[in-house]
């Protein structure tokens, strides 16, 4: 019997066909099963909260797995930062409950979109930022996002290839529209996110910011209950997994 | 006869061996000169304000040329940003003096150096900051580069290679240390910097926020007119060419 651990990671997720692991691309699943068997010696397969999809970033993607590991968590993390890509990093160990499920005991996720508002195209934020050239107006953007906040079912921006019989029902706990400098960022947490949740929602939502869509209109897009109704979709890399919240029990503690 | 303008550039450095362009490697200058090409059918040979270093970036730096281009800046500029790599762009043309030397004419400089003071890596500020994983002491750090300030002879900062008979007196107008979170920023300006001069300040510096060298050994090696007496000189990657300051003549206005 071994013990199960948690670990808090940090991926830029330019380079990988998402997170999921996949026979001919290469993932972040892969990237850091490889490590785990460099530095345990045992093959692992982890579980994450999250399966960010192709080109998504995070700042706090939880993952877990199984390990006859003995060492303290620090040194696990600096071996596998070791053995690691330097898109890839591991930013704390824990150890959890035997039973621990990053996906199913997450109480909540937190994302973040970056928008770049500015008429030319930044070298630095190219891979973490959409860019809108045309002035974006953020009061808009905000009263509109105001209709997410609750429990609603959140149909109209769920990618099209799900189901119609999926339970289409989440919780949005804080939908915020912030704007520094040229940056515009918009921070959504929920309880857990629909399939490109967050990329279609942000996508309407920059039309309004545009005028290219009124706010009434965006709200009556969120009621309308029609599936696959909010496009387009906002490109990947604008998007980053910012931190996935559990109760407190989960931790047994540092390793 | 044509026009002498000037461009506003920002590029990541990562991929350069630097500014000046060179026979066998990939650099800024090449690449500029290369889509002026593309876009004006002349062959046109640019002049920086900052040979920047290999791997050093720049937000702010200034090149001017004459053209015989004849529409308006804007359009130059979209056009170079069409044709230019994606780690370079230009942000805004203006049209100068005839006689306007972005080098010569320049009154000022201001660099950044970047620390992410952490004791993980981070794959988002990996190309654009330093890591140190040793808590930094800014308050020391701060009391230390007072001593740059104001005109000295900056020969301890100075690249080896350098010879002695170079007048190594500068003028420092700013030297800050600040942090925002786990990011350490030092800001630097002076009339002009000499060959590494930032990195060389940062370096011991950094030795200084660590404790490894003391605020009054620091002031003492600041002191020492010693050439190349500062070590180490601070990795390339995490310095930036922030801005280049001109008495506000030189832009005879937009093109």
């Amino acid at each position: 019997m071994g013990v199960r651990l948690a670990l808090i990671l940090e991926y830029e997720g330019t380079g990988y066909s998402g997170f999921q692991i996949q026979r001919e691309s290469p993932t972040v699943q892969a990237e850091i099963e490889r490590a785990l068997e460099r530095v345990t010696g045992e093959g692992i397969r982890i579980k994450a909260a999250s399966r960010t999809d192709a080109g998504v970033h995070a700042q706090g993607q939880v993952v877990a797995f199984t390990t006859s590991w003995k060492l303290s968590g620090e040194v696990l993390v600096r071996a596998l930062n070791h053995y690691l890509p330097d898109d890839i990093v591991a930013r704390a160990a824990f150890r959890t409950r035997d039973d621990f499920d990053p996906r199913r005991d997450a109480r909540s996720r937190e994302y973040r979109y970056t928008i770049l508002n500015d008429a030319q195209p930044s070298p630095f934020w190219r891979r973490y930022a959409c860019l809108v050239a045309r002035p974006l107006d953020v009061e808009a953007m905000s009263q509109a996002s105001q209709v997410l906040i609750g429990e609603h079912d959140f149909r109209p921006f769920v990618a099209a290839w799900v189901s119609r019989e999926k339970n289409t029902t989440r919780t949005v706990y804080q939908a915020e529209i912030t704007r520094q400098g040229n940056l515009v960022m918009f921070d959504m947490m929920a309880d857990s996110f629909l399939p490109h949740q967050v990329r279609r929602t942000i996508g309407p939502l920059i039309q309004v910011g545009t005028g290219k869509l009124s706010v009434a209109a965006f709200c009556e897009l969120a009621q309308s209950n029609k599936l696959d109704a909010a496009q387009p979709a906002a490109p990947a890399h604008g998007l980053c997994l910012m931190r996935v919240n559990y109760s407190e029990e989960i931790a047994a503690g540092v390793v």
